[in-house]
């Protein structure tokens, strides 16, 4: 027989089918023996009962995670069996015949308890990430990535690949690993910011999903070594405003899409899926450091930057005053941004740039850049720079650049927010971190 | 007024509107200055009359690459002067105003001239991807990985983000680029393989798009040391004819949007989207080898693997006898194989693997795997690697893994190839190479 899926079962309620999957779990009551199996569309319970006694005595062996292809008999659940918490609660299958497609060693822990630590979680992803909430987790990143691709692609933005393996640290600030280039020195990514840029001379509007690299010595909930940044870019805009309105139309594109396929996953997580509001708010940063200092008695007026409690304090303002889980910050001084960053004529010292927040962290950097060839080598130059090694950028500059702007996403810091996941690491397929690369470095 | 782009300006037939654009090319005749302005959507050409004064003046100061606003009316052209080849040949805008939003260098050459020689091509790419053919070309290739993704989301495929930093090379067999991790020695992914088939054992249907990387001293036209990979691995296969089934399907679905879509694309290269037959030739290597003997009077029976002029000469063989671009060549022999792949129980020796070769070249490699605990650990020790580098990975097999297997295309040769492009470096953004990333690398 061909194999159907778990989530098509109610088509077939009184029929012999085929499904195939992994043991969930395995519950003996001696005559009746339950099996949840699972598969990529969801979860059945299934009966072995006596009179189909191979099948019943395979089901006595059988344990968690092997993966079995199951004949049986699809039976609509009495009533008062039917567990309204599942999708198939109202369902179960009568195993007639089991083929066991692999066996599986003993599991090592239970995998869907809650409080599993995380060291013993990436220690053995290949196996916790099989729990149903990293699976869910998986799902909507798969889904805010490919609503990220597919708003753009409507808004004829053209989707780019650019390189991980550059010749130079792009920003000339974020520290860079070192890559052993045959005879040469090459770096990993820290951005793909200088390639985008120049693929506004080329397409106009352009974005990638790609891969970047900081070899930051952090080791918190916040970060990590390496990581998939959302990257847009475009040109004829007015100024930075319009990088913000164009963000607030994807994201709103973006929940709409998971408000549409995904409430089962954030119902999963006990989280809401956020709501847009018709104008994100947008402050200064001078004007968020007087909320801070009135508001929350921080003495911060005049910083450079936020410190991370500021985000948070900032994001639970917005949340109280407007109703809003973002806030866009902009305005921050020259002296903290990148050489490119376009400085507003009417507010001298401070920058066309912003950053969002979202439910306590900064999930997007942006901003209008410079697209004068001549200010742009001055810049550099005043970053203490070399032009030379920005010869090939500066091409796309010296060629007619309208004046453009973009953001960046974080993916799986977005990830982890909308879930409410403590850790982003937990947000990231295999994360590598200070001492680990899947398994722990040993010196 | 609110800027239109150039592909909807025939909804605006003698309306005054806004374009805006880089120059691609001006005519000066005196009273008559024809520009032709690019934007993002298409080309139109532009006139500047003397009654226009101001503009007029300014037409007769631009030149290529500047960046421009321009105001102007939308006129029929008379119909001797339409230009067929153009989408916009029967119209042609009547400057009113311009506004210049970048001024633009002297450009170093003409750019779509059709010999430019390969190196100037890549020292200028900033510049040289502004032709015509180049933008067309990297449409198709954004055409064609958005295909991949679209049909393997329609069969329930879901995507994932795969690590390019890894602790180990993860074939064993190609070059891995060292990276300096913090204290420690990391590698950049030779291939995405581990990593998709651990996610098999979570969600069943998994597929990437993703950067690798081969440290291999090639020169050629075919080889890129950074490319994009796009990977499927799934489960519950009966064996790897599954596998050259969906891959058939797939290349079906991908073409079909790429007759949609990118038809003006593909006659700018004078090349033609390829029909998938119904059935794909399908040969073990011994019999393609027995043909190679025959037909070309190749010596090659027993070798292990095909030469590049074989590849060329069966994809030859395979559009005279079968009228197929595409020819799947199976059962290399165990020996030639990385250690997951499954060998023929029925023709021992040899794999249930294969590789696609597509208008002279392989742009596939695929086949089922493994899913044996016992069977894997045996093989990683006849291939002299060692089980501990592979305990993460072993983890999704100890862990019950259904059978399974899968495929990667590489998107620049499939871009290459399909657009009869003979250097796969002018269908990659920015290649690296032996000698250069972005700019030639000094000693």
């Amino acid at each position: 027989m061909q194999r159907i899926t778990i989530d098509t079962l109610h088509d077939h309620i009184g029929e012999e089918v085929t499904i195939a999957g992994w043991v969930d779990v395995r519950r003996d009551h001696g005559k009746l023996i339950f099996i949840d199996l699972r598969d990529r569309s969801g979860i059945v319970q299934m009966v072995a009962l006596p009179n189909h006694a191979p099948a019943h005595a395979l089901s006595g062996t059988v344990r968690s995670e092997w993966v079995l292809e199951v004949d049986g008999i699809v039976n609509k659940r009495p009533e008062k069996m039917v567990n309204s918490d599942l999708p198939t609660g109202d369902i179960e299958i009568e195993i007639t015949s089991i083929t066991v497609l692999s066996e599986a060693a003993e599991i090592p822990f239970e995998k869907d308890v809650a409080d599993i630590n995380i060291d013993t979680y990436l220690d053995n992803l290949p196996f916790t990430l099989r729990r149903e909430k990293s699976r869910a987790m998986l799902r909507v990143q798969a889904r805010l990535i490919q609503a990220f691709r597919s708003f753009l692609v409507g808004e004829g933005f053209a989707e780019i690949q650019v390189p991980k393996l550059t010749g130079a640290d792009a920003e000339g600030g974020a520290a860079a690993f070192e890559v052993q280039y045959f005879d040469h020195k090459a770096y990993l990514a820290t951005s793909p910011q200088l390639y985008k840029q120049i693929m506004v001379g080329v397409l106009e509007r352009v974005f990638t999903t790609t891969s970047i690299y900081r070899a930051e010595k952090h080791s918190t909930a916040r970060h990590l070594n390496e990581y998939t940044s959302m990257d847009l870019e475009y040109g004829f805009i007015k100024d930075h405003t319009d990088i913000m309105d164009i963000e607030e139309r994807m994201l709103r594109f973006m929940m709409d899409d998971l408000r549409a396929h995904s409430s089962r996953e954030f119902e999963m997580f006990s989280s809401e899926i956020p709501v847009i509001p018709e104008k994100i708010p947008r402050l200064k940063l001078r004007e968020a450091q007087e909320i801070l200092g009135a508001e929350y008695g921080q003495k911060c007026a005049g910083e450079p930057d936020l410190e991370p409690q500021h985000e948070r304090m900032l994001c639970e303002y917005a949340k109280k005053k407007y109703d809003s889980d973002f806030i866009f910050v902009t305005h921050y001084p020259v002296s903290k941004r990148p050489f490119y960053t376009y400085e507003d004529e009417e507010d001298a010292g401070y920058t066309k740039s912003f950053d969002m927040l979202f439910r306590g962290i900064e999930i997007t950097t942006g901003g209008q850049r410079i697209n004068n060839y001549e200010k742009l080598v001055e810049n550099i130059k005043k970053w203490k720079l070399n032009p030379e090694h920005f010869a090939y950028y500066l091409q796309a500059f010296k060629y007619g650049m309208p004046p453009e702007g973009g953001l960046a996403i974080g993916l799986e810091r977005l990830t982890a927010r909308l879930l409410g996941i403590e850790n982003v690491k937990e947000a990231a397929l295999f994360p590598r971190d200070l001492n680990r690369i899947d398994t722990l470095l040993s010196k």
